[in-house]
């Protein structure tokens, strides 16, 4: 049996296809949609505060449960930060000619809040919803939370950027590791090391953590259809992970300033910005990424630098511009425009049938 | 038939696989063992001065013509840049500690030279050699040197890092694009834009450039093994372009300090650097990118950054340090040591075969 038959199987998956997850772009409808077409629906649940999460979990788990699909619910990692005020002073010194520009009066604008990290409150959801897979970014979680996770059964999953993470996450508990190429849109999951010349791209990462690991390994990063999901079995892959071919569904939530800009040909020009989080995320070049980076030392450690932008995103949207919005994409745009995410599942799904 | 049969068959390879043209490791021994296996063996022609290029190339081209072989000269199509004091000596200054370090007068020490671009002398040299391709990195030369190449009838080849490249190629009679994805080793092919955040993968680039040019495409970075070569004829290519697995071969010219350091640890850590020569290329991370880059302001244009570092790198070298050297390699580390260049042509034809 094949690592992907095994991955496939155990989970009772129609293909080793995890629908990724994408937090500020969509809920449980699209997982929903993917998990019913025969791939693994994932809820990015670092988006919602505790009684949204509970409700848009439990919503994924009734849909499915009855027919016994699987589904994932993705959480970051990460350690929360204390703000800094010298930090967040500098950011805020670095964005003051947008907030002078659109009026904003960022004295009233609190620091800190942003995406959570997993916490004891959401280890309770886990508990009391025991999702079929649950996958983690930015690392895993500490040693007694991740231990709730692994006690109730759920198989792990958590990404890799380089083989030293690949390694350090089998180590502790990983049941199977998604490697995350350059070209994938969204956060980059690196934890290890934040030198981003570390990072390779899928073509040279993928086959590498194949060798250094005895887990399934899924793909992330390039996939769009079902030629790349061939080539990322033919580099030894268990499965692959997908987003940025999901941007465009129907179910996802992306604001249609996010799907113009997906559908123009500014999608050819994407790259990692720390400006939107903190941390470097992939995504269409925009104003802010234009004029301050796309990387910079202003920002304050992630998720703190959200904070100063949320009003300028608002400000900027509110007239009909996308100069401080997450504009998440990987290199390879999306291929499907419209098309339920079902039919995108189908499409990949095809890549595994020969 | 498709289009990585009417490359095979136009050129008569036993597989449509180029074995990429290497500067500084590699002269004709190694090109014509590849060729001789059943691959494109390409010579360097950028690293010769002209007598050096009529010798080389000349050998290469009797070795092969008896049994009907082809082969390939590859070229550097930049333009050469003028000496500018005021760079230079920002350059020099950057250098400085480094100079003092090893007793080196550097004034002593003139600006200028490094790799030269394909000039109306290497015109004749191809005009009196007939290969039977021709392979230019950093654009294409002038209207008039190329329409001398193409009038001989040879098959003119280009890389492309970008979409917007690989148009622009096709566009003024390349006959094949080479996509080269950003794991690739040495130098990156871009000549249209810098902004090296432009430049994907090659699980995105291939496909994307596949869609947009009607021309043969080969795939170049991240390709070690049969198992890489699969992946990419399942993203359209018509072929493929290794070179980084051909360098511990004993054909190529690599030295032990090199190979030394694509067997150890260190090869899992490249990075794109202009440090050596003013362009970037990737290479295992050394002593001078760490402390001065790996990317920086401070070099000139290339290739006169390699000037002032050429002292520099023959005083570390004597002392077994590879402080200075360039290190060129993908990311994706050879999977061959010491391998005859003919069973490593053999290792990736597999992946054609099935």
């Amino acid at each position: 049996m094949t690592a992907a038959d095994m991955f496939r199987s155990r989970l009772g998956l129609r293909w080793p296809l995890v629908q990724a997850p994408m937090a500020g772009v969509q809920g449980a409808a699209l997982a929903i949609a993917a998990s019913r077409a025969g791939a693994l629906g994932s809820l990015p649940s670092a988006q919602f505060a505790l009684p949204a999460l509970r409700e848009e979990a439990g919503a994924l788990a009734a849909a499915l449960r009855a027919d016994r699909l699987p589904w994932a619910l993705n959480f970051f990692a990460h350690r929360a930060p204390a703000v800094d005020a010298a930090r967040e002073a500098r950011w805020r010194a670095a964005l003051a000619p947008f907030h002078a520009e659109a009026g904003i009066d960022v004295a009233a604008v609190p620091a800190g809040a942003g995406r959570m990290p997993f916490d004891a409150a959401a280890a309770e959801v886990v508990e009391a919803l025991r999702p079929p897979v649950v996958s983690f970014h930015f690392g895993l979680p500490e040693p007694a939370l991740l231990g709730r996770v692994k006690a109730l059964g759920c198989l792990v999953m958590s990404s890799a950027t380089t083989v030293d993470e690949a390694r350090w996450l089998a180590a502790r508990g990983c049941d199977a590791i998604i490697a995350q190429g350059l070209e994938a849109g969204g956060h980059r999951g690196h934890f290890l090391d934040d030198d981003l010349t570390r990072q390779a791209g899928t073509f040279a990462l993928l086959p590498q953590v194949v060798r250094a690991v005895a887990l399934p390994v899924l793909a992330a990063g390039g996939i769009a259809d079902a030629a790349g999901v061939r080539a990322a079995m033919a580099l030894g892959a268990a499965g692959v992970q997908v987003g940025s071919a999901f941007l465009l569904c129907p179910q996802a939530t992306t604001t249609e300033l996010h799907r113009t800009a997906l559908r123009s040909p500014r999608a050819a020009h994407t790259a990692l910005t720390n400006l939107i989080t903190g941390r470097p995320a992939r995504g269409i070049v925009n104003r802010l990424m234009r004029e301050l980076g796309p990387m910079s030392d202003a920002p304050p450690a992630f998720p703190l630098a959200t904070a100063a932008i949320a009003p300028l995103r608002a400000w900027a949207e509110a007239r009909g511009a996308d100069d401080f919005s997450p504009l998440w994409c990987g290199q390879h745009p999306p291929r499907f425009d419209g098309v339920p995410a079902g039919e995108v599942v189908q499409a990949l799904g095809a890549g595994f049938d020969g």
